[in-house]
């Protein structure tokens, strides 16, 4: 039996903030912030009333199915800071009905069919990371989430092809411990590796480990297999193709308003035992900016090509707030670095950026690695702006958003988001804002910027604080010609700004699309279109 | 105004084989094939007699659309063996009844009014160079071809972003003519690129110059602007994005049965100035694709990784039958290509293939170049299985077929497949037939085979020769697990393979698409589903 995850914080049960660390949290924020901070207690479930399941699960599904207050309470909403904050204060004002824990195909087929023929919705559910509201359930007479988390099988491992046969609801870290025996590794690494799925990364096209060339998911389905309520959709095993638009792409991203997936061919690495890694100092963001795009332009795909802002640089390796770190990184399961690293420096160094030689982290595989990296080497990616709860369970209101655009409309983009969104801080927290920036992945045509921010909030307001700022952060996005979202998704959050950004036939289309699979409307309501 | 294509061979007319080398090669043929060919002349299109239109154009279009013999005859079909020699032959069974050639959005617009108003079909045509029966017009009442060839700018160019707006009909070298002068170039050069158009690319999926990492011409699409019979779908210019699924991967390979693609924003290059070849001799084929697979699994991306089996290394640079060549180049505007030549021949040498280190072509654009390439100095890529209408006219069958197969099937996939076209090319053509494979595009996870097959036909039945070897190759493909096309689309000749090969509900969902878009059903019926 796994550990049991935590309901209200980012991580298990064992490892939520106690009220003693909250004690001793508060009276730092409450110095900081120049306010004085009371912490409510931490709060137990038991006290949490939620409305009676709206439903009665047939007998021949009881076997799998829960109807308890923490099944209930835990699966109806995902990570975002308000899931967490209405959890935390134990508002579970629309909870799901029914948690479905199916193991088997004729399981799963036997949910769908119950849930088609009484018009019950349907919710699939990962592991409970979305941060859109993907999984919250939608205003319905009936809702059953189902929790994929017994699909959790690495079924086939193809080494020739380097592929694997993955269920969709495994966890990221057991699917590392099931390749790595093997000497494969599938290095997906969203922030949310630890309580993420396989199928969630797919159904959301989560953004991964490789900051530049295959970014995405996407690029690793070889194929994919998803159950609809009409039936079974697989894809053949293919390392390409030209036949017809790929059905692969119209599930990837689909966020399980068209079926659920089950399994995938996914493509897999050896893992990387050669890497080089290098921390350059820049005197400026914009300086800091063109190294990076020079270097992706240049097409070296490192792996990791991450360059923070001087809030973020000051923040996290302790640079002088002026300055900007760019961390690159490449790594090899054949070859050494070496060379792709020097040539990667000697970019970043016509562009002003600084670092020594020596201090270039090279491993070559072969005993110690030389250099400690630069800048680097004091950086320590703590997930800035994963909220574990500590914080936010005091009143701080924290939250990121993400996106890409075109390096033409780059530099003014920033102007323009940091702006409109500062005006939305200041006039929401005042001093105690801070809006910092960084680039998660990069492209020949443009970067994708992630941009953390927070504030102090009123207790008690914390969620119509946050929503004053959500609506400025993404309408300056997609005002100023980016994507609503990079790598977060669309979910519930993003609706009134994704449907501004997709062409409007494409909804059309992608409403056919569901007529066709789901023609009940059953699954994920009010999720990317409307039923 | 340009010069006159050929109606039936692959070129210009001014560039056709005429009757006196058509007789020497006649001669030539019959010596090596123990037969006597007597050339039939090359025909003249004014004898064809062509069915009369069946439709009138409106009076507000007869400005641009024609119904001459010339333009109907020669938009009636693409470039496969079976279309030129039908038009040899002059014979033009279904031809198109109109062909509109419209230069604005309001033109292309009142096209498809009028034929979506009259149930008129529509086929967009790029520059004819489909080998899948395409463009050819589908069994209807009426049928306009609608060429857009006068959608042939570049509009805009984003130096920053190394990216351009460019018309759909434009052609592989005037693209590459208006990209050179700012020091750019697309860099897709598939085998029909002289001929072939922008648009075309994308609706098929086009398979590009690259032999790795982007393949296809889907990864250098950054948006796409497309007119449906319900009106434009455009999307957004983005680097990257998650947000729901990707509606341009939705247009990509819809092969004009969604809507007619106008204009794209395309991901293009600076022209590279840093090159370095090797070809690498294998003594057998089985080295040279293990060679291969460590190359690309070493994820070394050279731009070029061609793999020649003893057949085609023998046709094209001379190796001894049993040899195999493998050909890697790499490229860059920015940087020495020296280090991963190297890097690729180490691994190449380390899996049997040779090449000394002097032979292997290294050009730092400073300059004279090193090496001359190794057996690729000798190696001349003259097209190989490009029929140009000189043999083809004389009677020689041939074509080639397309795929592309995960590593862990591939050695039984390629004895599978020359055992039954092997076969079959026996029973239908005796000793004088010949089938040769290389790999095209190469992933980690699986190659793309490209076969070339030709035989003497008899003249009069190599239609029926030819459909009976096209079946046995389809088949063959499809049953060991490859898709119908890697690169050359599906159209109207891959319909019953690729029925077999997509997900049944794939197919569903995309004639819902289809329903949505093109309500009248008036767009290429019969390509990729059934109207």
């Amino acid at each position: 039996m796994a550990p049991r995850r935590s309901f209200w914080a980012w991580g298990l049960e064992s490892e939520e903030p106690t009220d003693a660390q909250r004690a001793v949290r508060a009276e730092d924020l409450s110095k900081r912030y120049g306010t004085s901070i009371t912490p409510i207690p931490v709060p137990d479930l038991a006290d949490a009333e939620l409305r009676p399941p709206r439903v009665q699960v047939p007998d021949a599904l009881t076997g799998f199915c829960r109807t308890d207050t923490w099944e209930r309470a835990f699966h109806s909403h995902g990570a975002h800071f308000t899931d967490r904050t209405n959890a935390f204060n134990l508002r579970f004002p629309n909870p799901t009905d029914v948690v479905a824990h199916p193991g088997t195909d004729a399981e799963l087929t036997a949910v769908l069919d119950w849930c088609s023929s009484k018009d019950v919705k349907v919710v699939p559910f990962g592991a409970g990371s979305s941060v859109v509201w993907g999984v919250n359930p939608p205003e319905a007479d009936a809702v059953v989430t189902l929790a994929m988390d017994r699909f959790d099988q690495v079924l086939e491992i193809d080494a020739l092809s380097r592929a694997a046969r993955v269920q969709a609801g495994i966890y990221g870290p057991a699917l590392e411990d099931r390749l790595r025996p093997g000497g494969f590794t599938l290095r997906h690494f969203p922030q949310s590796f630890r309580f993420s799925t396989l199928g969630g990364w797919i159904a959301t096209r989560s953004g991964g480990h490789y900051a530049t060339n295959h970014t995405h998911i996407d690029d690793f389905v070889e194929s994919v297999r998803m159950l609809t309520p009409r039936g079974w959709w697989e894809s053949r095993r293919l390392p390409g193709s030209g036949a017809g638009p790929s059905p692969d792409r119209l599930v990837i991203g689909s966020e399980g308003v068209l079926g659920v997936i089950t399994e995938a061919w996914m493509r897999i690495q050896r893992r990387p035992t050669f890497r080089a890694t290098a921390g350059i100092v820049f005197p400026s963001w914009a300086a800091g900016t063109t190294a990076v795009r020079h270097i992706v332009q240049a097409k070296l795909w490192p792996a990791n090509c991450r360059i923070l802002d001087p809030v973020e640089a000051r923040r996290a390796a302790g640079l002088d707030g002026t300055q900007t770190l760019v961390i690159v990184s490449f790594e090899s399961a054949e070859l050494s670095q070496r060379h792709l690293i020097g040539a990667a420096v000697e970019l970043a160094r016509a562009a002003g950026g600084v670092i020594a030689d020596a201090d270039i982290a090279i491993d070559d595989g072969q005993g110690e690695p030389t250099g400690r990296g630069g800048a680097v080497g004091a950086w320590r990616d703590a997930f800035i702006g994963v909220d574990l709860g500590l914080d936010t369970s005091l009143g701080l209101v924290a939250d990121t958003f993400e996106t890409a655009i075109t390096w033409d409309r780059w530099p003014e983009f920033d102007a323009v988001v940091r702006e409109r969104v500062g005006a939305a801080l200041s006039e929401v927290f005042g001093s105690t804002a801070e809006l910092s920036c960084r680039f998660t992945h990069v492209y020949p045509d443009g970067p994708a910027p992630y941009y953390t921010w927070f504030g102090m909030g009123k207790q008690g307001s914390e969620l119509s604080q946050w929503a004053e700022v959500k609506h400025a952060t993404a309408e300056a996005v997609v005002d100023a010609g980016g994507t609503i979202t990079h790598h977060h998704a669309v979910g519930r959050m993003h609706r009134p700004q994704y449907d501004r950004q997709r062409p409007e036939l494409f909804a059309e289309a992608l409403r056919a699309v569901k007529r066709t699979l789901d023609p009940n409307g059953i699954l994920n309501p009010g999720v990317l279109i409307d039923p």
